[in-house]
């Protein structure tokens, strides 16, 4: 399993490290839940399962759980299953996605799809889904249930829009938050959500939380369309420009796409609609991007919902843990550098 | 969408047309319901769910919840849309097996992966198996969400194991039945229970009715295998000799592989686990079904599993829907000449 607390770091920990040793006893029970939980006689699940969940992926959403439940004063145990199930109803989405992007590379590992093929990766997706259900009832607190079925379904609804505008460089700013919304934050939404629900605390704590992660997660997405032209490779864990050669239009394409020339739309709708890519095209999309500022204006929107998401934050007293959650989106968006 | 009741066959209704009639009014709210919760905003959606709900589906899963909660005595209405997530759950099943398989034929239509590509088809998919999550959130009874998640899991789990089990002709008759209980008749179980669970009534009835959907699922699928290779095409809905084709180990061929000499197992591991198929190879394998009687006893089998079910609801004091329920045993069977 991954390990988040990172020793070399322990001198200068990133917020997310501070997070992570402020819940360790939490997150190691949340990963044992998580390892348990994917067992099936049926041995190609929790090898298939075990596969993308092992890939180093940071945990940052069951942590969010974790971490609000904590914040919130809350002392027993339920977050640890529902952190889970927050993992899980992740995972699904992500076998499901490189199936439907065709990708390779997941955080810098071979896809589960390009390992096994499509079919075991669409339904061990489908069994994790229907395994974080499964514990979301364990749990059973119909408040809880209600939050998770609302977030898994507006998921599953962001991915069948994102499949219809994807390819469609008429897609608009406003458009385009929807989708992320939908797909990515929604979920980090309902994750600190969570914490404040199972910690019985009023409904303002919970609309806080709910806006804290939905901001989040909106700046997450942000920085990561971003990064996919950006990033290092090695940094990145997936091939730089992938979002470029599927023509996945993102919040940079529609900035420079809005600020472009009647020539340079052209070059957009060729390369992301037609998807007609040739040699030198995703090196002239880098200056357009560069010319219209749109990597750049891209992290200032980011951090405008970073900012609305401390915001949210206000309502609750000071504690290490409420520091933490503040300074990690900081560092979500300082990601982008 | 599909109109069960069959004015035609009004003289000599059929036991299926029966049932339908003695729950009339739930059948007709519960398609109304089908068609309002698989509405949304992205038009994607109920475009391809409507194609495949309204492609002449039988609702045989849907009515078993209907006409088992009437029987025991209910009167309220949650059964409608319970019947209504029971539907989903199949449709997301039917969805993600047409991927999976590869299909161009679904009940005589075009699938909605040879229409729309297999990417919708899975993500619609799992709209439709969040939304059915939803539907049991909205009912929100603990034991409703006991059956119906314990269902879904068992069903994605069958899944998986139909897919590591699927070419390989060792696999005998008991991981057979394993594999067809847990991604067929499981779902069957869950409607069939659900009446007794939504009517509170005591467990030994819960029990019968679920003893009596899992056989009736059992009985379902082993004559779905025989009519792969017995039927008329039209009837079918999909091209005879697909499970062949596919190298879909079922319960005939286990039967012919084991009364087999070995030539005849060496043409099973050849068309079935290589895949390696000529023509004339589905008339040989024909030829060898009948030699060795392998269609006649499974529908043996089937028998034998229809009548369990029988026995199951004999604890439950006559009526008309009771005599449908049980003539519908036999003429699931029986659809096999």
């Amino acid at each position: 399993m991954g390990v988040v607390v990172n020793l070399d770091e322990e001198r200068n920990p990133s917020p997310l490290d501070r997070l992570a040793k402020l819940v360790e006893k939490d997150l190691l029970a949340a990963n044992e839940a998580i390892v348990d939980r994917m067992h099936s006689p049926v041995s190609l699940i929790p090898q298939l399962a075990g596969h993308i969940i092992a890939a180093g992926g940071k945990r940052l959403r069951p942590m969010l759980t974790l971490a609000t439940t904590r914040m919130c004063g809350y002392t027993g145990d339920r977050h640890i299953l529902l952190s889970a199930c927050i993992e899980f109803i992740h995972t699904a989405t992500l076998l499901h996605d490189d199936v439907v992007d065709e990708s390779d590379l997941r955080r810098g590992e071979a896809s589960a799809n390009s390992l096994w093929g499509n079919k075991p990766s669409v339904l061990v997706g489908d069994f994790l889904f229907t395994r974080s259900f499964s514990l979301m009832v364990e749990d059973g607190h119909l408040d809880v249930l209600r939050v998770l079925s609302q977030a898994s379904a507006t998921l599953a609804e962001g991915e069948v829009l994102q499949l219809v505008t994807a390819n469609d460089t008429e897609t608009n700013e406003t458009a385009y938050l929807e989708v992320i919304k939908a797909k990515t934050a929604e979920l980090f939404a309902a994750a600190a959500e969570l914490g404040a629900v199972v910690a019985d605390r009023p409904k303002a704590e919970q609309d806080a939380l709910r806006a804290y992660g939905m901001n989040l997660g909106i700046a997450f997405q942000l920085i990561d369309d971003v990064l996919d032209f950006s990033a290092k490779e090695e940094a990145l864990g997936k091939a730089v420009g992938d979002d470029f050669r599927e023509g996945k239009i993102t919040l940079p394409i529609i900035l420079a796409f809005a600020r472009g020339t009647d020539e340079e739309r052209d070059f957009w709708r060729r390369t992301m609609e037609q998807l007609d890519q040739k040699d030198g095209d995703l090196e002239y999309a880098h200056k357009l991007l560069a010319n219209h500022q749109a990597l750049d204006d891209t992290v200032e929107r980011a951090r405008h919902y970073g900012a609305i998401a401390k915001d949210a934050m206000g309502i609750f007293p000071d504690s290490d843990i409420k520091t933490a959650l503040i300074d990690t989106l900081d560092f979500c968006i300082e990601r982008a550098y």
